[in-house]
């Protein structure tokens, strides 16, 4: 699940760097596999809980996975809302517009990846480290968000362009966020305490 | 946690409505008791779990609470995102704008009445109705995302109240979709069968 949803992530952002339709398709493609993921590992979570009963670490670990599972895939479907951004963007002339979306789309990629490098290893320092960079993508996407709109005022031609890139600077936020949640739940289930308090 | 969910969302409309700033003040107040009511259902959940050892039906009805509570605290979280728009709008002139927001906000808030009249009531059937409505305010929403940018782009001097619009809209359908999901999780619990597979 973690491989799949990542893979979306990484595609969407590169089909925005290079204007590429064929790795939109990917994305595209790829929805299934994570919705069929998301439900074998709830089922799988569900069976876990129903008949072996799990206490402590075993029991915070299996609602750690139950979240970061939801997580990911909308994680997912932010990437595909990214993916059908660019089909849009590639329809129309190539402007240049106040919105650093590779900066955001760097900043969102390492913190997918640091969140489930930290749930892979059980690492909450690492997983921490992922809360702090979730500000600064805040930023940078309310900083985009007060340029774009501004712009549109003033270049209405650009209003097609402008809108598809708050989209996917929003996406991005949003696939920052829901790594945030991911390293919320690492914690969570390595140093117990309640559910997502750290966030 | 269904009360103070569905009163933000009810009082977001609301604001919108008869454009009243103490009633955005109130939205923005009850975003706390939404975060101490998700916390404390989690943590219920989680002791639960840990000490009772539910099964079957007990099992799916836990599960669901957890994942109901989520998506609550969500619609709640798109409440208070109009409330902040409703703001941004009272420092505009009123237009009138191409987007049939008083029907979205019918139909995203009878589906939140409804889906947690079906968790109260175990009602499937009523349930079911929920999922079906979600894809009438899908297409108002896509509807009224189209208008607008068509609008701000012959009218560049509306942006500002567009683009508020198009989030308010936007956030309507992240109603309607949390909406869609505590209903999905209501059959999950009441029919059984796997986690959502009814989405």
């Amino acid at each position: 699940m973690a491989g799949v949803a990542e893979q979306a992530i990484h595609r969407s952002v590169e089909a925005y760097r290079v204007r590429d339709m064929s790795i939109c398709d990917l994305v595209d493609d790829g929805e299934h596999a994570i919705q069929r993921f998301e439900r074998e590992i709830d089922q799988l979570a569900l069976d876990l809980l129903a008949m072996e009963h799990p206490v402590a670490n075993d029991l915070r670990f299996t609602l750690a996975v139950i979240k970061i599972n939801a997580d990911l895939k909308r994680a997912g479907k932010a990437a595909r809302s990214i993916s059908h951004r660019v089909r849009d963007l590639q329809t129309l002339p190539v402007v240049d517009l106040p919105a650093d979306i590779p900066r955001m789309a760097l900043l969102a990629t390492t913190m997918v990846r640091n969140a489930l490098l930290a749930f892979i290893d059980a690492d909450a320092v690492l997983a921490q480290s992922v809360l702090s960079t979730d500000d600064t993508v805040d930023r940078l996407n309310d900083g985009a968000q007060l340029a774009l709109s501004s712009l549109m005022e003033r270049q209405p031609e650009l209003v097609p362009q402008a809108l598809n890139t708050m989209m996917i600077a929003h996406s991005l936020e949003r696939i920052a966020h829901h790594s945030k949640k991911v390293a919320a739940d690492v914690i969570f289930w390595v140093r117990g305490g309640g559910l997502r308090q750290h966030v």
